[in-house]
Protein backbone atom coordinates (compact mmCIF):
# COMPACT_ATOMS: atom_id res chain seq x y z
CA UNK A 1 0.00 0.00 0.00
CA UNK A 2 1.22 3.23 -0.90
CA UNK A 3 0.23 7.22 -1.64
CA UNK A 4 0.63 9.11 -4.69
CA UNK A 5 0.12 12.68 -4.78
CA UNK A 6 -0.45 14.50 -8.15
CA UNK A 7 -1.38 17.91 -9.38
CA UNK A 8 -4.21 19.08 -12.14
CA UNK A 9 -3.93 23.05 -13.18
CA UNK A 10 -6.95 23.49 -15.46
CA UNK A 11 -7.49 26.79 -17.05
CA UNK A 12 -10.92 27.79 -17.37
CA UNK A 13 -12.59 30.28 -19.81
CA UNK A 14 -15.41 31.27 -17.72
CA UNK A 15 -18.12 29.72 -15.75
CA UNK A 16 -19.55 26.02 -17.31
CA UNK A 17 -17.97 22.77 -16.49
CA UNK A 18 -14.84 21.17 -18.14
CA UNK A 19 -14.28 17.58 -18.21
CA UNK A 20 -11.29 16.03 -16.05
CA UNK A 21 -11.37 12.52 -16.30
CA UNK A 22 -8.63 11.59 -18.40
CA UNK A 23 -6.58 13.79 -16.63
CA UNK A 24 -7.22 11.91 -13.35
CA UNK A 25 -7.06 8.44 -15.43
CA UNK A 26 -3.06 10.01 -16.04
CA UNK A 27 -2.32 10.66 -12.62
CA UNK A 28 -3.60 7.06 -12.05
CA UNK A 29 -1.63 5.60 -14.73
CA UNK A 30 1.69 7.13 -13.76
CA UNK A 31 1.14 6.29 -9.79
CA UNK A 32 0.86 2.69 -11.07
CA UNK A 33 -1.35 1.76 -8.33
CA UNK A 34 -3.51 -0.81 -9.38
CA UNK A 35 -6.23 -1.18 -6.72
CA UNK A 36 -7.64 1.73 -4.27
CA UNK A 37 -9.00 4.41 -4.93
CA UNK A 38 -8.72 8.47 -5.90
CA UNK A 39 -9.44 11.48 -3.95
CA UNK A 40 -10.26 14.77 -6.50
CA UNK A 41 -10.00 17.46 -4.30
CA UNK A 42 -10.62 21.32 -5.69
CA UNK A 43 -8.76 23.88 -3.88
CA UNK A 44 -11.10 26.47 -4.79
CA UNK A 45 -14.17 28.42 -3.02
CA UNK A 46 -16.12 29.01 -6.37
CA UNK A 47 -15.52 26.33 -8.27
CA UNK A 48 -16.19 22.53 -7.47
CA UNK A 49 -16.61 19.32 -9.06
CA UNK A 50 -19.58 17.25 -10.04
CA UNK A 51 -20.00 13.98 -11.39
CA UNK A 52 -21.83 14.37 -14.84
CA UNK A 53 -23.40 12.29 -17.73
CA UNK A 54 -20.36 12.95 -20.52
CA UNK A 55 -21.85 12.19 -23.72
CA UNK A 56 -24.90 14.72 -23.86
CA UNK A 57 -23.70 18.15 -24.14
CA UNK A 58 -27.33 19.87 -23.86
CA UNK A 59 -27.47 18.09 -20.42
CA UNK A 60 -24.55 19.81 -18.99
CA UNK A 61 -25.87 22.87 -20.62
CA UNK A 62 -29.62 22.43 -18.99
CA UNK A 63 -27.27 21.78 -15.63
CA UNK A 64 -25.28 25.05 -15.86
CA UNK A 65 -29.02 26.85 -16.68
CA UNK A 66 -30.36 25.25 -13.49
CA UNK A 67 -27.73 26.92 -11.46
CA UNK A 68 -27.63 30.29 -13.40
CA UNK A 69 -31.86 30.53 -11.99
CA UNK A 70 -31.17 28.63 -8.20
CA UNK A 71 -28.56 31.17 -7.28
CA UNK A 72 -29.33 33.90 -9.47
CA UNK A 73 -26.29 36.87 -9.88
CA UNK A 74 -28.94 39.71 -8.87
CA UNK A 75 -29.70 38.37 -5.56
CA UNK A 76 -29.30 40.91 -2.63
CA UNK A 77 -25.93 39.28 -1.47
CA UNK A 78 -24.26 41.19 1.17
CA UNK A 79 -20.74 40.25 0.32
CA UNK A 80 -21.00 41.78 -3.29
CA UNK A 81 -17.40 43.67 -3.04
CA UNK A 82 -16.02 40.80 -5.87
CA UNK A 83 -18.38 41.26 -8.11
CA UNK A 84 -21.89 40.02 -8.89
CA UNK A 85 -20.65 36.64 -9.82
CA UNK A 86 -18.58 36.22 -6.51
CA UNK A 87 -21.32 35.42 -4.00
CA UNK A 88 -23.36 33.10 -6.20
CA UNK A 89 -19.96 31.23 -7.12
CA UNK A 90 -19.43 30.67 -3.47
CA UNK A 91 -23.47 28.90 -2.98
CA UNK A 92 -22.30 27.10 -6.14
CA UNK A 93 -19.77 25.09 -4.76
CA UNK A 94 -21.61 24.57 -1.33
CA UNK A 95 -24.19 22.83 -3.19
CA UNK A 96 -22.34 20.59 -5.33
CA UNK A 97 -18.94 19.10 -4.50
CA UNK A 98 -15.14 20.09 -3.19
CA UNK A 99 -13.88 16.25 -2.83
CA UNK A 100 -14.71 13.08 -4.91
CA UNK A 101 -13.66 9.76 -4.37
CA UNK A 102 -13.38 7.06 -6.74
CA UNK A 103 -12.78 3.44 -6.87
CA UNK A 104 -9.75 2.06 -8.91
CA UNK A 105 -9.82 -1.78 -9.95
CA UNK A 106 -7.10 -2.97 -12.34
CA UNK A 107 -5.45 0.53 -12.64
CA UNK A 108 -9.00 2.10 -13.94
CA UNK A 109 -11.53 4.26 -12.05
CA UNK A 110 -14.47 2.42 -11.90
CA UNK A 111 -16.73 4.94 -13.68
CA UNK A 112 -20.19 4.12 -15.53
CA UNK A 113 -20.75 3.57 -19.19
CA UNK A 114 -21.53 7.60 -19.67
CA UNK A 115 -20.14 9.39 -16.07
CA UNK A 116 -17.35 11.72 -16.12
CA UNK A 117 -15.89 14.05 -13.77
CA UNK A 118 -15.81 17.74 -14.64
CA UNK A 119 -14.55 20.67 -12.68
CA UNK A 120 -17.63 23.43 -11.99
CA UNK A 121 -16.01 26.81 -12.68
CA UNK A 122 -18.41 29.84 -11.01
CA UNK A 123 -16.60 32.32 -12.20
CA UNK A 124 -17.28 34.49 -15.36
CA UNK A 125 -13.24 35.45 -15.82
CA UNK A 126 -10.70 32.85 -16.76
CA UNK A 127 -9.35 31.46 -13.75
CA UNK A 128 -6.18 28.48 -13.45
CA UNK A 129 -7.44 25.90 -10.98
CA UNK A 130 -5.59 23.81 -8.73
CA UNK A 131 -7.23 20.10 -7.98
CA UNK A 132 -5.52 17.80 -5.91
CA UNK A 133 -5.54 14.44 -6.69
CA UNK A 134 -4.39 11.57 -4.20
CA UNK A 135 -4.04 8.08 -4.88
CA UNK A 136 -3.87 5.15 -2.65
CA UNK A 137 -3.52 1.69 -2.57
CA UNK A 138 -1.38 -1.48 -4.18
CA UNK B 1 -3.07 -2.47 5.10
CA UNK B 2 -5.24 -4.02 2.31
CA UNK B 3 -7.87 -2.97 -0.18
CA UNK B 4 -11.27 -5.03 -0.56
CA UNK B 5 -13.50 -3.94 -3.58
CA UNK B 6 -16.78 -4.86 -3.31
CA UNK B 7 -20.29 -4.35 -5.94
CA UNK B 8 -24.11 -4.20 -5.03
CA UNK B 9 -26.28 -4.22 -7.37
CA UNK B 10 -29.68 -2.77 -6.45
CA UNK B 11 -33.10 -2.98 -8.09
CA UNK B 12 -35.02 0.18 -7.85
CA UNK B 13 -38.77 0.32 -8.15
CA UNK B 14 -38.51 3.84 -9.64
CA UNK B 15 -38.23 7.26 -7.50
CA UNK B 16 -37.64 6.86 -3.93
CA UNK B 17 -34.40 6.23 -1.63
CA UNK B 18 -33.42 2.96 -0.89
CA UNK B 19 -31.42 2.38 2.44
CA UNK B 20 -28.32 0.39 1.61
CA UNK B 21 -26.59 0.69 4.96
CA UNK B 22 -27.02 -3.20 6.02
CA UNK B 23 -25.68 -4.49 2.66
CA UNK B 24 -22.45 -2.24 3.15
CA UNK B 25 -21.54 -3.42 6.19
CA UNK B 26 -21.66 -6.92 4.79
CA UNK B 27 -19.46 -5.71 2.47
CA UNK B 28 -17.63 -4.74 5.38
CA UNK B 29 -17.59 -7.94 7.50
CA UNK B 30 -16.58 -9.71 4.33
CA UNK B 31 -13.83 -7.89 3.86
CA UNK B 32 -12.44 -8.72 7.44
CA UNK B 33 -10.88 -5.11 7.60
CA UNK B 34 -11.22 -4.00 11.11
CA UNK B 35 -9.92 -0.08 11.00
CA UNK B 36 -10.16 2.15 8.26
CA UNK B 37 -12.73 3.43 5.83
CA UNK B 38 -15.07 2.24 3.39
CA UNK B 39 -15.87 4.44 0.10
CA UNK B 40 -19.56 4.08 -1.63
CA UNK B 41 -19.62 5.20 -5.41
CA UNK B 42 -22.52 5.37 -7.34
CA UNK B 43 -21.97 4.01 -10.46
CA UNK B 44 -24.55 6.57 -12.74
CA UNK B 45 -26.02 10.18 -13.34
CA UNK B 46 -29.59 9.33 -12.95
CA UNK B 47 -29.06 8.15 -9.52
CA UNK B 48 -27.23 9.37 -6.14
CA UNK B 49 -26.10 8.76 -2.67
CA UNK B 50 -27.65 10.36 0.34
CA UNK B 51 -27.02 10.00 3.95
CA UNK B 52 -30.36 10.75 5.96
CA UNK B 53 -32.74 9.85 9.14
CA UNK B 54 -33.62 6.12 8.94
CA UNK B 55 -35.78 5.73 11.77
CA UNK B 56 -38.88 8.66 9.87
CA UNK B 57 -40.30 7.53 6.79
CA UNK B 58 -42.44 10.51 6.71
CA UNK B 59 -38.57 12.95 6.12
CA UNK B 60 -37.93 10.77 3.63
CA UNK B 61 -41.01 11.63 1.88
CA UNK B 62 -40.64 15.53 2.52
CA UNK B 63 -37.29 15.05 1.05
CA UNK B 64 -38.27 13.64 -2.17
CA UNK B 65 -41.08 15.96 -2.83
CA UNK B 66 -38.48 18.65 -1.93
CA UNK B 67 -36.57 17.34 -5.23
CA UNK B 68 -39.71 17.23 -6.68
CA UNK B 69 -40.52 20.68 -6.32
CA UNK B 70 -36.76 22.30 -6.81
CA UNK B 71 -36.25 20.32 -9.46
CA UNK B 72 -39.18 19.90 -11.55
CA UNK B 73 -39.92 17.76 -14.54
CA UNK B 74 -41.72 19.86 -16.14
CA UNK B 75 -39.13 22.96 -16.46
CA UNK B 76 -38.60 23.88 -20.68
CA UNK B 77 -35.47 21.72 -20.06
CA UNK B 78 -33.02 21.51 -23.86
CA UNK B 79 -32.07 17.60 -23.05
CA UNK B 80 -35.31 15.74 -23.39
CA UNK B 81 -35.15 13.45 -25.60
CA UNK B 82 -35.19 10.54 -22.84
CA UNK B 83 -38.88 11.40 -20.95
CA UNK B 84 -39.22 14.41 -18.56
CA UNK B 85 -37.76 12.52 -15.86
CA UNK B 86 -34.29 12.38 -17.17
CA UNK B 87 -32.77 16.14 -17.19
CA UNK B 88 -34.57 16.24 -13.58
CA UNK B 89 -32.99 12.98 -12.49
CA UNK B 90 -29.00 14.77 -13.81
CA UNK B 91 -29.67 17.75 -11.62
CA UNK B 92 -30.94 15.72 -8.42
CA UNK B 93 -27.87 13.73 -8.43
CA UNK B 94 -25.35 16.84 -9.02
CA UNK B 95 -27.53 18.87 -6.22
CA UNK B 96 -27.03 15.32 -4.48
CA UNK B 97 -23.97 12.90 -3.80
CA UNK B 98 -21.72 10.07 -6.17
CA UNK B 99 -18.92 9.17 -3.13
CA UNK B 100 -19.73 8.83 0.75
CA UNK B 101 -16.46 7.79 2.61
CA UNK B 102 -17.25 6.52 6.15
CA UNK B 103 -15.20 5.44 9.01
CA UNK B 104 -15.08 2.12 10.18
CA UNK B 105 -13.76 1.17 14.15
CA UNK B 106 -14.22 -1.63 15.36
CA UNK B 107 -15.19 -3.32 12.08
CA UNK B 108 -18.34 -1.49 12.21
CA UNK B 109 -19.40 1.68 10.17
CA UNK B 110 -19.52 4.49 12.56
CA UNK B 111 -22.50 6.31 11.60
CA UNK B 112 -24.67 8.16 13.90
CA UNK B 113 -27.65 6.94 16.08
CA UNK B 114 -30.37 7.81 13.16
CA UNK B 115 -27.95 8.04 10.33
CA UNK B 116 -28.25 5.36 7.19
CA UNK B 117 -27.06 5.67 3.64
CA UNK B 118 -29.29 5.65 1.12
CA UNK B 119 -29.57 4.83 -2.71
CA UNK B 120 -31.41 8.10 -4.53
CA UNK B 121 -33.46 6.68 -7.60
CA UNK B 122 -34.27 9.89 -9.66
CA UNK B 123 -35.60 8.16 -12.32
CA UNK B 124 -39.57 6.67 -13.20
CA UNK B 125 -38.70 3.15 -14.32
CA UNK B 126 -37.27 0.75 -12.17
CA UNK B 127 -33.14 0.17 -13.27
CA UNK B 128 -30.48 -2.15 -11.76
CA UNK B 129 -27.85 0.16 -9.76
CA UNK B 130 -24.58 -0.41 -9.64
CA UNK B 131 -22.35 0.71 -6.50
CA UNK B 132 -18.97 0.17 -5.85
CA UNK B 133 -17.65 -0.12 -2.59
CA UNK B 134 -13.94 -0.10 -1.47
CA UNK B 135 -13.22 -0.98 2.26
CA UNK B 136 -8.83 0.05 3.00
CA UNK B 137 -7.52 -0.73 6.01
CA UNK B 138 -6.20 -2.91 7.82
CA UNK C 1 0.69 3.07 5.40
CA UNK C 2 -1.79 2.86 8.44
CA UNK C 3 -4.95 4.47 9.61
CA UNK C 4 -5.29 6.80 12.57
CA UNK C 5 -8.98 7.70 13.87
CA UNK C 6 -9.63 10.92 16.00
CA UNK C 7 -13.26 12.37 17.32
CA UNK C 8 -14.12 16.25 17.35
CA UNK C 9 -16.86 17.06 19.87
CA UNK C 10 -18.10 20.69 18.40
CA UNK C 11 -20.86 22.55 20.60
CA UNK C 12 -22.86 24.50 18.42
CA UNK C 13 -24.73 27.72 19.58
CA UNK C 14 -27.74 27.10 16.63
CA UNK C 15 -27.63 27.44 13.46
CA UNK C 16 -24.58 28.79 11.55
CA UNK C 17 -21.41 27.14 10.20
CA UNK C 18 -18.31 26.76 12.78
CA UNK C 19 -14.69 26.26 11.19
CA UNK C 20 -13.13 23.23 12.08
CA UNK C 21 -9.97 23.19 9.68
CA UNK C 22 -7.62 24.02 12.66
CA UNK C 23 -9.02 21.17 14.76
CA UNK C 24 -8.79 18.36 11.96
CA UNK C 25 -5.07 20.16 11.78
CA UNK C 26 -5.00 19.34 15.49
CA UNK C 27 -5.69 15.72 14.80
CA UNK C 28 -3.61 15.03 11.40
CA UNK C 29 -0.83 16.52 13.76
CA UNK C 30 -1.11 13.98 16.59
CA UNK C 31 -1.23 11.16 13.94
CA UNK C 32 2.27 11.87 12.61
CA UNK C 33 1.03 10.88 9.64
CA UNK C 34 2.88 12.81 6.78
CA UNK C 35 1.18 11.80 3.52
CA UNK C 36 -2.02 10.79 3.00
CA UNK C 37 -5.84 11.90 3.54
CA UNK C 38 -8.21 12.77 5.94
CA UNK C 39 -11.61 11.66 6.10
CA UNK C 40 -14.00 14.36 8.03
CA UNK C 41 -17.81 12.23 8.47
CA UNK C 42 -20.73 14.58 10.56
CA UNK C 43 -22.54 11.76 12.32
CA UNK C 44 -25.27 13.79 12.16
CA UNK C 45 -28.68 13.95 10.28
CA UNK C 46 -29.41 17.61 11.29
CA UNK C 47 -25.89 19.20 10.83
CA UNK C 48 -23.73 18.53 7.75
CA UNK C 49 -20.24 19.90 6.52
CA UNK C 50 -19.19 22.40 3.92
CA UNK C 51 -15.82 23.44 2.25
CA UNK C 52 -16.02 27.25 2.54
CA UNK C 53 -14.26 30.68 1.96
CA UNK C 54 -12.78 31.26 5.48
CA UNK C 55 -11.77 35.01 5.29
CA UNK C 56 -15.38 36.92 4.70
CA UNK C 57 -17.95 36.62 7.46
CA UNK C 58 -20.02 38.01 5.03
CA UNK C 59 -19.81 35.71 2.10
CA UNK C 60 -20.87 32.92 5.49
CA UNK C 61 -24.12 35.43 6.13
CA UNK C 62 -25.16 35.06 2.78
CA UNK C 63 -24.87 31.27 2.26
CA UNK C 64 -26.68 30.78 5.81
CA UNK C 65 -29.42 33.04 4.27
CA UNK C 66 -29.64 31.07 1.30
CA UNK C 67 -30.29 27.96 2.60
CA UNK C 68 -33.04 30.09 4.90
CA UNK C 69 -34.56 30.41 1.38
CA UNK C 70 -34.05 27.82 -0.30
CA UNK C 71 -35.50 25.52 2.72
CA UNK C 72 -37.64 27.42 4.29
CA UNK C 73 -39.33 26.29 7.95
CA UNK C 74 -42.70 27.51 7.30
CA UNK C 75 -43.21 24.85 4.61
CA UNK C 76 -45.84 22.31 4.79
CA UNK C 77 -44.04 19.44 5.84
CA UNK C 78 -45.54 16.36 6.76
CA UNK C 79 -42.73 15.19 9.22
CA UNK C 80 -43.08 18.30 11.79
CA UNK C 81 -43.24 16.75 15.34
CA UNK C 82 -39.52 17.81 16.25
CA UNK C 83 -40.11 21.46 15.29
CA UNK C 84 -40.40 23.88 12.25
CA UNK C 85 -36.58 23.77 11.85
CA UNK C 86 -36.44 19.71 12.13
CA UNK C 87 -37.36 18.68 8.26
CA UNK C 88 -35.49 21.47 6.78
CA UNK C 89 -32.51 20.51 9.02
CA UNK C 90 -32.86 17.13 6.90
CA UNK C 91 -33.21 18.80 3.80
CA UNK C 92 -30.24 21.21 4.50
CA UNK C 93 -27.73 18.17 4.75
CA UNK C 94 -28.94 15.87 1.99
CA UNK C 95 -28.16 19.08 -0.28
CA UNK C 96 -24.67 20.16 1.88
CA UNK C 97 -21.82 17.33 2.73
CA UNK C 98 -21.38 14.23 5.10
CA UNK C 99 -18.44 13.62 4.18
CA UNK C 100 -15.56 15.34 2.91
CA UNK C 101 -11.96 13.69 2.32
CA UNK C 102 -8.67 16.25 1.84
CA UNK C 103 -5.26 15.53 0.64
CA UNK C 104 -2.25 16.03 3.56
CA UNK C 105 1.13 16.34 2.14
CA UNK C 106 4.34 17.25 4.32
CA UNK C 107 1.82 16.81 7.04
CA UNK C 108 -0.60 19.56 6.27
CA UNK C 109 -3.82 19.25 4.56
CA UNK C 110 -3.74 20.92 1.00
CA UNK C 111 -6.94 23.47 1.38
CA UNK C 112 -6.46 26.48 -1.06
CA UNK C 113 -5.74 29.76 0.32
CA UNK C 114 -9.30 30.83 1.35
CA UNK C 115 -10.70 27.26 1.92
CA UNK C 116 -11.51 26.31 5.29
CA UNK C 117 -13.75 23.19 6.78
CA UNK C 118 -17.02 23.94 8.37
CA UNK C 119 -19.94 22.46 10.59
CA UNK C 120 -23.11 23.56 9.05
CA UNK C 121 -25.47 23.53 12.20
CA UNK C 122 -29.18 23.27 11.17
CA UNK C 123 -31.25 23.07 14.04
CA UNK C 124 -31.92 26.74 16.25
CA UNK C 125 -30.91 25.12 19.36
CA UNK C 126 -27.33 24.40 20.93
CA UNK C 127 -25.98 21.06 20.21
CA UNK C 128 -22.93 18.70 21.06
CA UNK C 129 -21.89 17.45 17.42
CA UNK C 130 -19.58 14.27 16.75
CA UNK C 131 -17.23 14.30 13.53
CA UNK C 132 -14.88 11.35 13.18
CA UNK C 133 -11.70 11.60 11.59
CA UNK C 134 -9.73 8.95 9.63
CA UNK C 135 -6.29 9.66 8.59
CA UNK C 136 -4.78 7.52 6.36
CA UNK C 137 -1.46 7.50 5.14
CA UNK C 138 2.49 6.92 6.08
Amino acid sequence: MRVHHDQLVIGTKGKGTYEITDDIQDAIDKSKIDSGTVTVFVQHTSSSLTTMENAAPAARRDVERFFERLVPENADYEHDDEGPDDMPSHIRMVLTRTSETIPIVGGKMQLGTWQGIFLFEHRREPHRRQISLTVIGE
